[in-house]
């Protein structure tokens, strides 16, 4: 299967009411659990991939439900480890048509928001691993949640694993005292491989396109492969750790339905 | 409709597995609401009576969704108080059989407890008010919430009103420091009705009968009348501001069986 | 909240086949209550607003079930009166594609169609209101409807309250005998507010253009501002009594897809 | 398969909220098909009887399913009228534990309470039939319906077909100005097998054990023979006509849980 | 109700996860069952036609269901054989968006693949009918599944009955050794009308356009009315005993959103 | 987590109705998997032991899901083999009260009937293995399944594994022209620690109890410590190799009610 891939990150418990109706029109809630880092997990799982997926959980038994789900897609759970007090919940209503989809969050102390990052044994972690994918949502979630995403990125340098980091943005997040751009371009001098999309680029690490850096006459929301390679041109120029860089747009069509694309350059 | 009653308390969002699953056999959680105080004013609001529930919660749309639950049943939910960060989380399994029910609690940093006894409007709330009940549980969940508890019995005394009080003791709640009996010794001062079961009486007000108190042969788990009679002459001596009080006894066949019984004593 | 909001109407059951099945396809049904005059005193209770809804129903369990849901919106129901036999009912089926929603009534004999004028107080649900709503529909559901929806309009009218109305006509309901003109020109007298469609205007009131009054290039089904200016001005010329008139037109693009559009003219 | 069974009465909608709730605690009804008469019909197609079953039911969807509900178990519908303006719907809450069951009927003007016994083709219906099963719920129900069930014993008898009857006695229903004893029994002269229990007796057919027609030391509410020989005795002596009496009894060990016996007499 | 009409294949167990999920998401199923010939019953059964299903089913609870299923419908179920091990099984995961339906068959050795055709009473299934139907999919099932197809057209042109024959290709079934034209083509002899689509006639007839036959500039997938006509002349020159063929065209929009469209051809 | 315990047997599609309807009452049923060897796999797993479970299923998407669920709990599936045709079903209605629990197999040609002792790397199962549980639900599937099985215990033995049995007698299965004891007295000789009820010691094993071996005033139903010491000095006489004999006992109180008891032996 080729050397271990390791993400870390936060799973939450992700409640939401059936179907398109609103919070509690029934008394019922879907329950899953989600999480971008463990979402990219079990997607590379589902690929046949080994990947292991790093977090700290609560010991109770709505954690263990989430180890058994993870497992379940046969994601590496041996190096979660049980601390802290509780597990973050989101509450989400699907949107439909004109009504966007909502997001009501009840995650702070969980327990990744306050696991230290020495007591993760790191050099266990990234043995034997060749890919380590983190986010710009982890450090966000408090300082000791910035440390240890910083540790992470740092050990696995040291051990020679490539780093990729989407730099997501999470506005409501940012709530500890430092900003984005402190927090993330520093993270960033440690990574290989960039995700981001125009918007995560000008508030994760503080890079955007200026007047006389690119005109363009392609309308707003429709991919511009020129104006994504100026702006990569300026990231390559502040980070030149960074060996690739991809731009990502989503289009909203409506709160059912959107369309991806994206552009990936080679800085090296 | 009489004069009015008031009850004071934390509601908390109830989740649960369909039927007697365990969590997350099915990825679905029934979704209502809960709380002692509460189910309280909800009862008497079902007999045509004039309740009003007073509490805090957080200005989120589940809060939104918990106070609609509340008027829904003619409780009302005038003085409920928009404050804090979040609304109390407890996840129920039902026993079956040899099982029992299994609860896991996420209920720290709730509204309630972080709720100062000054943000609410005591006259307001007991203006008219005949009858206020409050329980053991309010007092244990923080220091502020203690505070909340002491004020609104005082209040309510000055305002005439009848105050009744479920001791209501709860282990797992009491971990800011003092121990129950510190608190509700001082608490049920003011109280005019008390109500508990024997255990109550010994972990929240530290009153418990003793060898001599009382020689019965009545097996234990059967109501006794003349041992509550002796254990509510120790209650009253303790308390000689208690009207009445009551001493309730719940037998357990089962995880889904239960039997329930009460004695009712005059201490005037 | 500003003065008293009041709306007048018949609140049924409404029952549902899961998502998109027909009839029993599954034995189940989605049970909720449904009338546009308590769907407009709720969506305005929504907003915050002081509304009060008045009905008549029967006194059994459902009908408790329905005034614990006005009830939970914040709709004040205690004007609701209990009488009569039963809730009106009605059975719907959610269209897809090509196949049009389905309706199955069984509402004949509902509490509201046998309520009496005289049984209600109309000084005490009038006193301290500003406004009052009411809609074709109830007229036409029996004569003593139609007598109960003519004493409301004068009521509200001598208490100085502001009086909108949904001509709103319903080929099925006019089965007593008069026809929709017959009775609501004569209500229409106490209106402050107009909205209806254009088949409304011609069918519940018998103003309709006629060859010259209005010549148009727009394609039926589209917004004509200027159509809809001619026919208002001839409903003003029937109405004096009228202050604004609202022409709402329903695009219809599937079962399941609609756009809506409307414009108001102000005859003062 | 023999000759034909017939059997003669009302289907309902049956709507029941799911497992032991109460109404409209989950926004959800389980929506099936229920009568007497039909039941009878469908367990004795599910024996492999050939056995028909005769109503009236308005011309919507809800009675095509009822129909289709019929017919799936192999019930012959053939003779089901369409006519009259609806079905009747009872609701049904599952009693659990202390608490009883509860129905609430919403089934007056019902198209079985309209439809007249000359609108059915009674030749047609007793062509080969071998046996008819009739109720005291369906002459209970209307004067009309009254009607129509003694005109069906007589055809029945006219036809050699033996005829059996559940006296069955609905206190809620005999409202239309006669009693039960009144119709019932003229009717009984028809029937060949009388089925009741001992209060259908009396207050169905007016026949009940005085003192001194019977003593016994068997606990009241347990099968006692002799007693219910007694009664059988005082029974086929009003009706000479009677070949077989059957009485039943219920008991009632709590909502959910019955047990059944019966005793079978021979009155020839 | 006109000749009675008679269809003849597989009915299967149809197992689908609810709404758009993935297997096993949620650990339910949607039963119900499916078949080409059964739903063509099922339809002309709704328009008021009588209708007679043939096939076998294994006699167990899942096929007694299956029985009670079509009769619902007013199916006539007196032609089913209960015979053989198994009922066929497929289970189906609804399409969204860019990802098509997913099938996973599990239909070996059903009822209908071991039924021999000497075991149904031919004279009595056509007595008194006048269309009989068939599809390619039953001949595809096995070789005996072959035989019984064929003594079916036989016996139904012997009896006067008219034939239509969907010729239906389904290429996961060919798998006994024959190919579909050495089977389809002997039995298409005793076929009146024809319906399939281009691919059907090409696949399991043989019967395409060859370079020549036909030139066109319509777009592929959009109705070609001459080309279809053109291909029709073919089927009549193999096949001279057809007195219609229909061709079908189904464009396929999304996974969820099909068009479909159809010629009729009278080759007499 | 001590040395590996390996499981081998069937898993299979566990499909079943609702709650306690019959099938198909409501077109929905449960979908969980199950198997005797299986589900004692993930018992272990849940107590947090090293195991794994060895089977055979085919290449499509319901044993995809099949493996996530054992893989969920914590079960190594790394030896589960993908091959053959198809996943067992069987579909189960609980029983209530009087009504038995019933079920429908459809479980012939899995998988696991079809796969051969060799294709299986018995060094790898067994490297670091403690210990190897079977049942007598393997060996009666098929030839092919039996020869399986005992490959596997002569190897586990080979590689000094300890081995368990149950002898779990399935009369339905034991169809391909073997008997119970031909095949299982065999098989027994290559275990250590035997598991079975009393009628399975007699119809696997062929080992009973006579008049006279033992005479017992104890009810049958009952454990009888004596009555078992006796029966298993029987087996230890027929099987030496046997370590440890334990004879369990099922109370059937009710279709939803039972008791479990058993004595475990000690052969050395």
């Amino acid at each position: 299967m080729g050397k271990r891939i390791v993400t870390l990150g936060e799973m939450m418990l992700r409640l939401k009411p059936p179907g398109f109706e609103r919070f509690f029109q029934t008394p019922e809630l879907e329950a899953t659990f989600g999480g971008g880092e463990g979402n990219v997990a079990i997607s590379l799982a589902n690929f046949g991939l080994d990947v292991a997926f790093v977090t700290a959980l609560p010991d109770n038994q709505l954690a263990d439900a989430c180890i058994r789900f993870l497992r379940g897609y046969g994601v590496n759970t041996s190096f979660v480890q049980r601390s802290g007090d509780r597990m973050g919940v989101y509450f989400l209503e699907a949107g439909a048509n004109q009504r966007p989809s909502n997001v009501v969050y009840d995650r702070a102390n969980s327990s990744i928001s306050t696991a230290h990052a020495e007591t993760f044994d790191w050099d266990a972690i990234f043995k034997d691993a060749g890919w380590f994918h983190i986010t710009g949502i982890t450090p966000a979630i408090s300082e000791t949640a910035s440390a240890l995403s910083l540790t992470a990125v740092k050990a696995a340098k040291e051990c020679g694993v490539t780093v990729s980091c989407d730099y997501n943005f999470r506005k409501k997040l940012w709530n500890y005292g430092k900003t984005a751009p402190e927090v993330m371009t520093e993270l960033v001098k440690y990574v290989d491989v960039g995700i981001a999309n125009e918007e995560d680029c000008q508030k994760s690490l503080g890079v955007r396109l200026e007047d006389g850096d690119y005109e363009t006459t392609i309308p707003s929301g429709e991919l511009d492969a020129k104006r994504y390679e100026a702006l990569t041109k300026k990231i390559f120029a502040t980070f030149p750790n960074l060996t690739y860089q991809a731009i990502t747009l989503r289009e909203s069509f409506s709160a059912s339905h959107n369309g991806w694309s994206a552009c990936l350059y080679n800085g090296s």
